[in-house]
C-alpha cells in the first residue's frame, strides 16, 4: 500500500543525568534539531499541531504537557495534546501523528515525547513508574517492573532454556552499540563478566540487566506522503503500524508461553499494513526495559520461533553486522529511558540509520527499519514499519 | 463536506459523589449504556479501538489508563490510549477518534473520558488541578484556577459593564437545567440571591460560581459515516472540529480584550469546516467551570459580539425554551465537572438533543449543536459541531 506518513525530520536531545533543566527545556533542544536538520520548514507556518507523550506530570507537577509545548515552542496557537500509554507514551503520540495525516486533517504534525526523571529520588520514580501497573493487584502487592520482569525471565529459562549468561549479552551487545552513540546516557562498553557480576535487583535480573532511570526528548516531523519532498530529498515513510492492549493485570500474563499477547497482535497488524516479514527488517529498536524483554521480543516480533530468543544473542544474529542488527543505539539499556520519549527516540534511531546518518552504527544498505515500543507489563505495545 | 465520523451511541455514569467506586467502575457504567443502546453493536467484534481522556492520574495512583480500560471493558486486546489535555481531555480523545476513523485506520472507536475525584481531600484535588497550570509562573505563586477566573470577571466587569448578577444569572439558569436532568450531580433549583449570597471563594466569584469537584465517566461510539446505519438510525454527524492552544502562562492572557484566543481559534476551524455560522446553532455545550468562562464563550464562540454576553443571560437568550439554549444539561455548574470526562458528556448531551431524547430539557427540533470543551488557563479549546 502507499505509505501512511512520512517522517522529513527528526531531533533527539541528549539522554542522561540532564541536572538544572526541565523538561521543556529538553523538548526544545529536540525541537531545535528537526528545525536545523530541515532548511525549508517555517516552523509557525509549517507546523499544524504538536503530539506529545508523558508518562507522569507527577515529576514537575507540570501536566497540561501540549499547551506548554505548544507555548515555549513559540507555535501558538497549534493544536497540542498528551498522549499517556505508560512507557509506549511516544509510540502513542507517533500514532495520532500518523492518523491525523493519514486522515488530511493536518499535513505535517510534530510527535514525540519527553521525560524528565533524574531529580527526583529513586523511591519517588519507581512509585511514579508503578502507576502503569494495577493499583489493586499490582501496585498494592508491591510488584514492581524488575520484579515483574523477573518473573518473566524465571518463566523464559525454565521454558526455554535460556539463561543468565543470555540476559547479560543483551546487555553487553546494547552497551557496544551505545558507545558509538554521542546521546547515548552511557557511552562506554561492559564485559560479560562486569555484567554477570553487577548486583542483583531482582533475581535473575542484575543491574545491568536494568535500563537506567535518564533524562530526554525526542520529536519526528511528520507530513503526507505526497507533500514529504518538499521539506527533505531523503524521507523515511511509515509504511504499517500495529497497536495493541494486553491486560494490564500481571497475573492474566502468559507465563506459560512467556509472550506478549501485546506485541504479536501490533506486530501482525504492522507486517500485514506494511507487506513485509520480519526477514525483511534490516535494522531494529525494541524495547529492552529489562534484557529479557528483548529476548521475548525476538521471538514475539518474528525474528525467530518462540523459544530462540538466546541463539539470536548466542550466534551474534543480533549485533551489529550480524543479520539483523538490534538496538543499535544502545536501546534503552545503554542510552537510556526517558519513558514519555522512548518510542520517538527508537524511530529517531530507525530515521537516522535508513538516511544513512547513523555514523559508526549505520547499518549498511538498511532500507527497511521496524520499531518496537510497550508500555507497562506489556499491557501496550505499538509496532511501526518504516522503510527510505 | 461530507461529516468526519458519526455518534452512534452514548452513554454516561451517573455524576456526583459516587462513594465506593473506582474509575473502571465509572468507565464501565457509562460503557453499558453504550451497549445497551445500540443492540446491534458487538462490542467485542466491532470496537477497534478506545481513546480515554483523564487529567491526572494522581487520584488513584492509577496511569496506564488506556490499557487499564481495555481490560476491565474486556475488549482486549483492542488498541487504547489516555488523552490528556487538562479539563479538555475527552475533547482531545474525540479529536482522536474522529482522527482515526477519518484516516481509514480504524471503522469503529469509543471515546470519552472518565475521572474520580471525590474521595481525595479537597486540597489535594486542588494541587492536582493546578497541574493545569503553568508550575513556574503561576502554581509557583498560587494562581489557583478560581483565582485565575475571577481575574478574568474584574477584567470583563471593567472593560464590558457585566457583574456579579450576571454571573449568578449563568448559575441560576444552569441549576434550573440541571433540575431536568437525573444523571446531573445537583438537581435542584437555586435563587438568584441564593447564589449572590453564597460564600466568596475568589471574588467576585462565589461558590455558586464554580462548578463542584464529581466523579464520572461518558463516552461516545463513533464510526465512518458511511457505516453509521449499521448501527443505530439515528446517527448524530461531527460535521466539524477545531482544536486550538493558548498560552500556558497566566500572564500571558489577553485582558484587554477578556477573550481566550484558543476558544476564537478552535471555533474558527470548526465553523468553517462544518460550513454552518453561529446563530445556525440550535442547541450548544460550552465549558462553564466557572460562570464568568460561560458569559466569556458567548462571545468568543460568536452567539454575540465582543463585550455583549452579559447581555445573552439578562434577556433569556440563552435559556431553555431561548434562541440558543446553552448548557442544557445543567452544564458543569450543576451536572459536575469529572474534569477528563467533560468533553465527552457535553457531546452526549448533545447526542441527546439531535436525537429527541433530552426529555423535559428537550430543545424541540434541535438540528445542530456545538460542543465546547476548554483546558486549565484557556490553553486548549475544542469546538466540536454536530448535526442530525
Amino acid at each position: 500500500m502507499s505509505p501512511l506518513a512520512s517522517i522529513v525530520s527528526a531531533g533527539m536531545s541528549r539522554f542522561g543525568r540532564r541536572e538544572g533543566l526541565y523538561w521543556r527545556e529538553l523538548f526544545l533542544e529536540a525541537f531545535k534539531e528537526v528545525i536545523d536538520r530541515c532548511p525549508n520548514l517555517d516552523p509557525k507556518k509549517d507546523i499544524k499541531a504538536i503530539y506529545l507523550g508523558m508518562m507522569s506530570s507527577e515529576y514537575e507537577r507540570q501536566g497540561h504537557t501540549g499547551a506548554t509545548a505548544s507555548t515555549w515552542a513559540g507555535l501558538l496557537p497549534v493544536e497540542a495534546i498528551r498522549t499517556e500509554a505508560a512507557c509506549a507514551s511516544a509510540g502513542a503520540a507517533v500514532r495520532f501523528g500518523v492518523a491525523m495525516v493519514a486522515s488530511g486533517l493536518h499535513d505535517v504534525v510534530l510527535v514525540g515525547g519527553v521525560e524528565k526523571m533524574t531529580h527526583r529520588p529513586t523511591p519517588e520514580v519507581t512509585s511514579f513508574l508503578a502507576t502503569a501497573d494495577d493499583f489493586h493487584f499490582d501496585q498494592w502487592h508491591g510488584l514492581t517492573f524488575p520484579g515483574f520482569f523477573a518473573l518473566m525471565a524465571v518463566a523464559h529459562f525454565n521454558r526455554y532454556g535460556s539463561n543468565e549468561e543470555d540476559l547479560a549479552r543483551v546487555a553487553v551487545k546494547n552497551h557496544k552499540n551505545g558507545a558509538l552513540n554521542p546521546k547515548a546516557h552511557f557511552q562506554k562498553e561492559i564485559t560479560l563478566e562486569e555484567a554477570l557480576k553487577s548486583r542483583v535487583v531482582a533475581w535473575p535480573l542484575k543491574l545491568y540487566d536494568c535500563c537506567p532511570i535518564t533524562d530526554g526528548a525526542s520529536l519526528l516531523l511528520i507530513t503526507r506522503p505526497d507533500i514529504a519532498r518538499r521539506f527533505t530529498d531523503t524521507p523515511v515513510n511509515i509504511i504499517g503500524q500495529g497497536f495493541a492492549c494486553g491486560s494490564i493485570l500481571a497475573f492474566e500474563k502468559d507465563f506459560e508461553k512467556v509472550s506478549f499477547e501485546s506485541n504479536v497482535e501490533a506486530a501482525r497488524q504492522a507486517y500485514l499494513m506494511a507487506k513485509v516479514k520480519p526477514k525483511d527488517i534490516d535494522v531494529a529498536e525494541i524495547h529492552d526495559c529489562f534484557t529479557i524483554a528483548e529476548l521475548i521480543e525476538y521471538e514475539d516480533l518474528g525474528f525467530c520461533r518462540k523459544g530462540e530468543g538466546s541463539r539470536m544473542i548466542r550466534e551474534g544474529i543480533v549485533e551489529l553486522g550480524g543479520k539483523i542488527p538490534i538496538n543499535t543505539s544502545g536501546g534503552l539499556k545503554c542510552k537510556g529511558h526517558p519513558v514519555g520519549a522512548t518510542g520517538a527516540a527508537q524511530l529517531y534511531e530507525i530515521y537516522l540509520q535508513l538516511t544513512n546518518q547513523a555514523g559508526r552504527r549505520q547499518v549498511r544498505g538498511a532500507e527497511i527499519g521496524l520499531a518496537h515500543n510497550l508500555g507497562g507489563p506489556g499491557a501496550s505495545a505499538v509496532v511501526t514499519i518504516c522503510s527510505r
